[in-house]
Protein backbone atom coordinates (compact mmCIF):
# COMPACT_ATOMS: atom_id res chain seq x y z
CA UNK A 1 0.00 0.00 0.00
CA UNK A 2 1.44 3.43 -0.86
CA UNK A 3 0.64 6.21 1.59
CA UNK A 4 1.64 9.92 1.27
CA UNK A 5 2.40 11.89 4.11
CA UNK A 6 1.77 16.18 3.44
CA UNK A 7 4.02 17.69 6.60
CA UNK A 8 3.41 21.24 6.24
CA UNK A 9 4.10 24.04 8.90
CA UNK A 10 0.84 24.98 10.64
CA UNK A 11 -0.74 28.60 10.06
CA UNK A 12 1.60 31.19 11.65
CA UNK A 13 4.37 29.86 12.09
CA UNK A 14 7.65 31.67 10.24
CA UNK A 15 8.40 29.83 7.37
CA UNK A 16 11.99 31.23 6.69
CA UNK A 17 12.20 28.68 3.47
CA UNK A 18 9.24 29.39 1.89
CA UNK A 19 9.95 33.44 1.94
CA UNK A 20 13.09 32.27 0.46
CA UNK A 21 11.15 30.59 -2.57
CA UNK A 22 8.92 33.31 -2.35
CA UNK A 23 11.87 35.83 -3.06
CA UNK A 24 13.75 33.94 -5.57
CA UNK A 25 10.37 33.67 -7.68
CA UNK A 26 10.31 37.44 -7.59
CA UNK A 27 13.96 37.52 -8.70
CA UNK A 28 13.62 35.33 -11.76
CA UNK A 29 10.31 37.43 -12.64
CA UNK A 30 7.45 35.63 -11.89
CA UNK A 31 4.77 37.78 -10.64
CA UNK A 32 1.64 36.92 -9.29
CA UNK A 33 3.17 35.09 -6.27
CA UNK A 34 1.08 35.99 -2.99
CA UNK A 35 2.63 33.67 -0.83
CA UNK A 36 4.92 30.24 -0.80
CA UNK A 37 4.84 27.54 2.10
CA UNK A 38 7.32 25.02 2.33
CA UNK A 39 6.51 21.92 3.33
CA UNK A 40 7.69 17.53 3.31
CA UNK A 41 6.62 14.89 1.11
CA UNK A 42 6.99 11.57 2.80
CA UNK A 43 5.57 8.42 0.57
CA UNK A 44 5.85 5.14 2.61
CA UNK A 45 5.05 1.85 0.93
CA UNK A 46 3.95 -0.25 3.59
CA UNK A 47 2.11 -3.67 4.28
CA UNK A 48 -1.57 -3.58 3.72
CA UNK A 49 -2.03 -4.92 7.27
CA UNK A 50 -0.64 -1.63 8.60
CA UNK A 51 -3.39 0.14 10.67
CA UNK A 52 -4.60 3.59 10.44
CA UNK A 53 -3.51 3.84 14.02
CA UNK A 54 0.00 2.68 13.21
CA UNK A 55 0.48 5.04 10.48
CA UNK A 56 -1.22 8.25 12.25
CA UNK A 57 1.05 6.69 14.93
CA UNK A 58 4.11 7.26 13.17
CA UNK A 59 3.60 10.92 11.98
CA UNK A 60 2.56 12.17 15.59
CA UNK A 61 6.09 10.08 16.72
CA UNK A 62 8.28 10.96 13.95
CA UNK A 63 7.12 12.58 10.36
CA UNK A 64 5.59 15.68 11.92
CA UNK A 65 6.85 17.65 15.23
CA UNK A 66 3.21 18.34 16.46
CA UNK A 67 4.49 21.65 18.25
CA UNK A 68 4.86 23.23 14.60
CA UNK A 69 3.67 21.18 11.73
CA UNK A 70 0.14 19.83 10.99
CA UNK A 71 0.39 16.41 8.48
CA UNK A 72 -2.34 15.07 6.25
CA UNK A 73 -2.24 11.19 5.22
CA UNK A 74 -3.16 10.05 1.78
CA UNK A 75 -3.38 6.58 0.71
CA UNK A 76 -2.72 6.16 -3.10
CA UNK A 77 -4.43 3.51 -4.88
CA UNK A 78 -1.88 0.91 -6.49
CA UNK B 1 -5.85 30.45 -6.58
CA UNK B 2 -4.20 27.64 -3.82
CA UNK B 3 -1.12 25.19 -5.58
CA UNK B 4 0.77 22.48 -4.16
CA UNK B 5 3.71 21.56 -5.75
CA UNK B 6 4.74 17.95 -5.05
CA UNK B 7 8.65 17.57 -5.48
CA UNK B 8 10.13 13.64 -5.21
CA UNK B 9 13.22 12.14 -6.07
CA UNK B 10 13.09 10.03 -9.64
CA UNK B 11 12.92 6.26 -9.02
CA UNK B 12 16.65 4.79 -8.71
CA UNK B 13 18.23 8.35 -7.01
CA UNK B 14 19.42 7.34 -3.63
CA UNK B 15 17.54 9.15 -0.85
CA UNK B 16 19.68 8.76 2.44
CA UNK B 17 16.93 11.12 3.96
CA UNK B 18 14.04 8.26 3.31
CA UNK B 19 16.28 5.67 4.17
CA UNK B 20 17.27 7.35 7.59
CA UNK B 21 13.37 8.06 8.19
CA UNK B 22 12.81 4.09 7.88
CA UNK B 23 15.49 3.24 9.92
CA UNK B 24 14.37 5.17 12.42
CA UNK B 25 10.43 3.77 12.10
CA UNK B 26 11.88 0.94 12.63
CA UNK B 27 13.65 2.02 15.61
CA UNK B 28 10.66 2.93 16.91
CA UNK B 29 9.08 -0.83 16.56
CA UNK B 30 6.79 -0.06 13.32
CA UNK B 31 6.71 -3.23 11.25
CA UNK B 32 5.25 -3.43 8.02
CA UNK B 33 7.06 -0.95 6.52
CA UNK B 34 8.57 -1.71 2.71
CA UNK B 35 10.49 1.80 1.66
CA UNK B 36 10.14 5.34 2.59
CA UNK B 37 11.22 8.01 -0.04
CA UNK B 38 11.40 12.11 1.19
CA UNK B 39 10.59 14.95 -1.06
CA UNK B 40 9.28 18.22 -0.80
CA UNK B 41 5.68 20.33 -0.38
CA UNK B 42 5.69 23.39 -1.51
CA UNK B 43 2.35 25.28 -1.17
CA UNK B 44 1.94 28.43 -3.22
CA UNK B 45 -0.92 31.09 -3.38
CA UNK B 46 -0.67 32.85 -6.90
CA UNK B 47 -2.98 35.02 -8.39
CA UNK B 48 -5.59 33.58 -10.91
CA UNK B 49 -3.89 35.34 -13.84
CA UNK B 50 -0.95 33.32 -12.99
CA UNK B 51 -0.97 30.08 -16.24
CA UNK B 52 -0.26 26.85 -16.15
CA UNK B 53 2.81 27.41 -18.32
CA UNK B 54 4.04 29.80 -15.40
CA UNK B 55 3.69 26.97 -12.83
CA UNK B 56 6.07 25.04 -14.86
CA UNK B 57 8.49 27.37 -15.53
CA UNK B 58 9.02 28.05 -11.74
CA UNK B 59 8.87 24.14 -11.54
CA UNK B 60 11.76 23.81 -13.83
CA UNK B 61 13.50 27.12 -12.90
CA UNK B 62 13.46 27.16 -8.90
CA UNK B 63 11.24 24.19 -7.05
CA UNK B 64 13.02 20.82 -8.53
CA UNK B 65 16.13 19.97 -9.72
CA UNK B 66 15.30 18.26 -13.28
CA UNK B 67 17.88 16.10 -13.23
CA UNK B 68 17.25 14.28 -10.21
CA UNK B 69 13.56 15.19 -9.02
CA UNK B 70 9.98 14.89 -10.89
CA UNK B 71 7.19 17.28 -9.82
CA UNK B 72 3.32 17.34 -9.95
CA UNK B 73 1.08 20.57 -9.77
CA UNK B 74 -1.95 20.45 -8.10
CA UNK B 75 -4.15 23.13 -8.07
CA UNK B 76 -6.43 23.05 -4.74
CA UNK B 77 -10.07 24.52 -5.25
CA UNK B 78 -10.39 27.53 -2.30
Amino acid sequence: MKVRVHVSLKPGVLDPQGRAIHHSLEGLGFSGVNEVRAGRLIELDVADSVTDEALDDMCRKLLANMVIENYRIEKVAT
